[in-house]
């Protein structure tokens, strides 16, 4: 600041106000010293600044598992945001276990962030709603939700517009009998899927839906799958809870010879670069992540500023499997 | 620590030195210490030890795309290792932007991180080199080379391992004509692939392979592999540079009607979750980068603790199309 208020040919508390944004200060002092500070490409020291203003600029995502490649959007759309916000992400991986979603919290916390996104692995955990209780951390959920007491905004995915599209095209090829492999229990999207599936194939006059729900991975698609398959009558319509499942689903599918789609079809939720080249042919329940995840950063920028913590809803979409 | 110097019935100096890590603490104050720490709870303020050290338990991860699903098990496993060592991760998502990757080095530096992993998007780009030459910070690069005057360790892929068996499968059938769609031509795995397939073709007495590197995109993807296909005669196996070129390159593939393996064989380079579902049937050059990600952020930690930077060469592999 003394290398500015030098340059500019002013008091260095001058420098300081104007850094600092404060209101009283003239507009011709105020470019002076712009002019000053972009003349010797000042920076501001976010330590520094960290001390006088409690801000750290930074943002802690508690992710359940950022290899996954919607959770990879997310953090993408979040970020892009904060880049141009001037603030920083912070990554975490669950990697599915509540106990780290605390860990992370508490690591977060430690660390004075100014907000968090949170895509907990758990979002009835005690632990954690007790932790979360008691943080004035400004919160903002990708698909999760909270009891009311507790303060944050959120990105909710209406599951039921892709799934209600699904079972309408698949229903009105005659089909009756729907299996969902579902991810984690106790989150959202597996909850809403589960929720929607059930309602849509009831309203379709189709049987009650199979449902098992127990982790988004390969094995749990495998082996579900294998249950699934092994059912009689068997379901002739298999949804299949995320890309993780799918890779077991489809291994599953491919050891028992079931033909698709001529004997059973296959939807899945979500769909990734590479989707379009997988076969058998699929169909899609399909979200926007990179958008869910630039909204999040909204939302939480949003709250920096003053604003109240708001719900967000966001569609999915059906895409028919190509025939 | 005045709750804890309370509780442990000892000096706040004394509780200062235990946490400090001072050696000149006796074994019985250390105990007394640290018996009351894990009684009250006491955690470490992150920032204020900031200021004490200067360590800011931070590093920067300056990624080409943090959506790429490559990247994104880079940061897992970085991650992971961090997660354990006490240290946040803060990403970056350059998009292939040179400006970005300066972008994210300042911003980092501001922060003050106490290490950073690069994966730039252009390793050439002189106002790149100017700002590293100043950087004092230490660095791990993930497939990215520096001039030798820039202290950094690196994980480096040896693409020739996977690129020769590749070469070796593939003239044994009987190919001559190579051509590859290559990435971003300003980093590492680019030039080295373009080097080690123009090597290994030579060597199986082929013809001089046709190379364009452009982008990772799918578009530079899909045009490249239009303009291959236009070539007469036409190369009789094409290597992809990656993911997002392949979207582009299979779509070019289906629309010129090409038949795979008949017609013309494709390889790629790096396998994800659902690839052994993908059609046509592709070879793949496969590398770890989860583990590249964990070694990089193991790298980091060692300089840390003092180490001088090194390098480590990690294999590639090859695993041919089904048949």
């Amino acid at each position: 600041m003394r290398i500015v208020a030098e340059r500019a040919g002013v008091a260095v508390s001058s420098v300081s106000r104007v850094l600092s944004g404060h209101e009283d200060v003239s507009s011709v002092m105020r470019n002076r010293v712009l002019d000053a500070v972009a003349a010797i490409g000042y920076e501001r020291d976010l330590l520094a600044q960290s001390l006088r203003t409690g801000a750290t600029y930074s943002v802690g995502f508690v992710a359940i598992d950022v290899a996954n490649p919607v959770i990879a959007l997310n953090a993408a759309g979040a970020e892009s945001l904060f880049r141009d916000a001037g603030y920083g992400l912070l990554i975490s991986s669950s990697g599915g276990d509540p106990d780290l979603d605390l860990h992370y919290l508490r690591h977060f916390e430690q660390r004075r962030v100014d907000g968090m996104i949170l895509s907990l692995a758990h979002e009835n955990n005690p632990d954690t709603l007790a932790l979360l209780r008691q943080l004035s951390t400004p919160l903002a959920l990708i698909d999760r939700t909270l009891p009311r007491e507790i303060p944050a905004s959120a990105v909710l995915h209406d599951h039921a517009t892709g799934i209600d599209a699904a079972v309408a095209d698949l229903a009105g090829r005659g089909h009756t009998r729907f299996a969902l492999v579902n991810g984690a229990p106790h989150v959202r999207p597996s909850k809403e899927r589960a929720r929607a599936l059930r309602r849509a194939v009831r309203a379709a006059g189709g049987e009650p839906v199979t449902v098992k729900a127990r982790a988004y991975s390969a094995e749990h698609g495998y082996t579900t799958t294998m249950s699934f398959l092994a059912a009689r009558p068997r379901p002739t319509v298999l949804f299949v809870g995320g890309n993780q499942i799918l890779a077991g689903a489809l291994r599953a599918l491919a050891e028992e010879g079931v033909r698709i789609p001529e004997d059973m079809e296959v939807v899945t939720f979500d769909k990734v670069a590479l989707s379009d080249f997988l076969r058998p042919p699929l169909g899609f329940v399909t979200r926007d992540p990179r958008g869910a995840g630039r909204l999040a950063a909204e939302l939480l920028l949003e709250q920096f500023d003053g604003a109240e913590p708001r719900t967000v809803t966001v569609p999915t979409a059906y895409e028919p499997a190509p025939r």
